[in-house]
């Protein structure tokens, strides 16, 4: 992530002379920043236009509308997610699991509010938020796939299924055990499930067993 | 379901003398049937007036809003499901939770698209919605776990939440599973997953043979 934001431009009005790649990328790293502290729907673009010191005449220059720069923003935090979580080749497959899903569960509770508000705030519906976190999740199962046939197991249409379902299985836990510790859903109408939170730990065991788990429920159901 | 509807009223204008709670139970019901055909957010409180062959100011005196119609209509739907699927007590417990599972295949197949566009379609961010989705699913963990202890399973924080996340899991991969059966979400920005899609017996004993798996991975997390 990093901070490119204010510190050379800022409030003072300064601007700082940047190439349109690295201007288009420190908008958007400007609203990853701010998204920390509050739901994407509150960020404008004179916001962010504001904080890296140009006009909101150069942001529309990058992006067409707030809902284009929003969708870039999601894009990019996606995308960051996604190479954070990147399997280690070098590692046997079940340590290569546990490694993603630890990455996971960091990046997460790095930017718990984030997370949940992305994934079940008011932007969750728009459609071109969707086909961001569809492709996500797309990426995850294509990935987790690819490893299959190397243990043995066959990723027929079944076991696909159980894979994506497994995706949204940790997504819908990850939810759950971040409320559990507290998190605010904001603006959030989900309560907590009650009882205590996991640690940490046992929530990596759960996400990670679960993956053969269901793959294993998947060659049953395919063998009839 | 029935058809209570247009049948004794309708567009004639004729007036049917109906008990308040029937009258109720009337407008939600259309409500629910003209859902089959288009998404909630197109349903307007003029249609249901229409073919309830009632003034729109008789429709505003049972709902506040149309949003508030809506979620009653989605509440009852949510209502529906939980009865329809309720698991049969007098079965041992795979066969329970197969009969359940068997029952939600039934009842999402009968109306793929308004199961599609409630839980994935525009609706479904609105924070009235959400708690009803969250409220029922939350009794489906709720009916589940209840179970455990007789088959020996101590159902500590967990197990409730892999029972949880078993939930998302069955709510995911049926929308896959519908979506590659070529049903439309409208309004929707999924794709399907590519390859062929299960039949219905494989997507049952998937959905049943998850729920024990994920069970069991929650154990072997508890115990460290």
């Amino acid at each position: 992530m990093g901070t490119v934001s204010g510190n050379s431009s800022g409030k003072s009005g300064r601007r700082t002379r940047l190439s349109p790649q690295r201007r288009r990328a420190q908008l958007i790293e400007l609203g990853v920043e701010l998204l920390a502290s509050r739901p994407l729907e509150q960020i404008s673009v004179e916001d962010i236009a504001d904080r890296a010191g140009v006009s909101r005449g150069l942001l529309f220059h990058y992006f067409a509308s707030k809902h284009d720069f929003h969708v870039a923003v999601v894009q990019h935090i996606s995308s960051d997610m996604l190479e954070r979580t990147a399997p280690d080749e070098n590692l046997d497959p079940m340590e290569m699991l546990r490694g993603t899903v630890v990455a996971y569960v960091d990046y997460v509770t790095e930017r718990p509010g984030t997370y949940v508000s992305m994934l079940r705030g008011s932007v969750s519906a728009d459609p071109d938020m969707r086909s961001v976190f569809e492709a996500t999740r797309r990426a995850m199962v294509e990935r987790t796939v690819t490893h299959l046939p190397s243990i043995g197991i066959d990723p027929d249409a079944t076991v696909r299924l159980a894979v994506r379902g497994w995706v949204a299985f940790v997504e819908d836990i990850t939810i759950a055990w971040l409320q559990q510790q507290g998190i605010s859903t904001s603006p959030g109408p989900d309560d907590p499930e009650g009882g205590s939170a996991l640690t940490r730990e046992q929530f990596v065991d759960l996400a990670v067993a679960a993956l053969p788990a269901v793959v294993a429920s998947a060659q049953f159901a395919s063998s009839g």
